[in-house]
């Protein structure tokens, strides 16, 4: 069976697994040697390996084209590709790099160094991250989705993001009714289901982690 | 015609630049009134716009497949994207943004802040340097071009970061002859002529900048 070689707090590496389970493409995880590699890795049972979550979504859709997982339609297309390009880099680096790479183990997260004290990193990360959840709110609750009326990589994305923040409670789910509804529909699809049943050992989830009606 | 809106600067404005040119799209370059807006955006002549590197590769492969800038084959695609993702984001926040966003004006560059001392800065992002342009020197020796036979999204992509790299004179073209030799054959590209014509205000190139056989 092919295998994603991952660590459990990437945001790349769920949206890996958010991909694979929409598809629904058997797969096992195999925890990363070096949590800095280029994660994650998709080792194909020909031998092959993907590497990247580019080339990863690129492969998917290429060769299993069934779910898609971009609008076929140009205009959504390059919306969702704006947002999920947005989502892995610059929200990135200023929420969940700042938020969860300070609380999860490094071993979970892929991440080289830690940058400068850490309850400065955490609070400037919230304070981004309320920002930009005002923001994909008003997005979720114009279009029913992200970027058009159905869920694309644009929301697998953020979904990856809004789970590890979620895991160590850093989502004030009172300040964005919009972001709960639409997360509760995200949590309530198949593929979301093994991301639910995540445990770190040590670091155990706060207790709303895995409720659907949440 | 369509509009580019750029920063000279940032890498990923330079490989939309090279993509266009190497798809023979004839377009128009605006300035970026925010620097710090997701960009470069594509302005097309019926009015939309296409935000962002990811939206915009994607979109002119799908409108305009010839001259692609991806490779058929399934796995010299996937090695394309591992290197572009790789370049666009670890590179570009190890080197690029260490040593172009000190040197370059932030309108220049899309930088919001500055982190850190400034020469700190720099010497962290020239030693990663080394170590990337050993890496990929030994990759284009090998193959011809960093990811197969054929330039490809990965090669624009470097070919980005170096130019922008090479226009502050940060690259020691002595101590990587594997690069120098595969950036004298990216320079000589059509697509690359409008981006050896770049001035900034009041910082210009170092002379060897353009040169095609240096």
């Amino acid at each position: 069976m092919r295998r994603l070689i991952h660590v459990f707090m990437s945001p790349a590496c769920r949206v890996a697994r958010l991909a694979l389970g929409e598809k629904g493409i058997p797969y096992s995880l195999s925890a990363a040697d070096d949590a800095q590699a280029h994660l994650p890795v998709l080792a194909e049972d020909d031998g092959t390996a993907i590497t990247g979550l580019w080339a990863i979504v690129d492969h998917l859709e290429g060769m299993y084209p069934d779910n898609p997982t971009l609008p076929h339609d140009p205009l959504e297309r390059a919306e969702a590709l704006r947002l999920f390009e947005w989502l892995m880099t610059q929200f990135h680096e200023a929420v969940t790099r700042r938020i969860v790479f300070e609380k999860a183990a490094p071993a979970h997260t892929g991440a080289g160094d830690r940058r400068g004290p850490s309850m400065d990193s955490v609070r400037k990360g919230r304070n981004t991250l309320a920002e930009a959840f005002d923001t994909l709110g008003a997005l979720a609750e114009e279009r029913g989705y992200l970027a058009c009326r159905e869920a694309t990589l644009a929301d697998f994305a953020f979904a990856a993001h809004v789970s590890a923040l979620d895991y160590f409670g850093e989502i004030p789910w009172a300040d964005f009714p919009q972001i709960n509804d639409w997360y509760a529909r995200m949590k309530s699809r198949p593929s979301f289901r093994p991301l639910l049943a995540d445990r770190l050992p040590g670091q155990p989830p706060v207790t709303h982690y895995a409720e659907l009606d949440f």
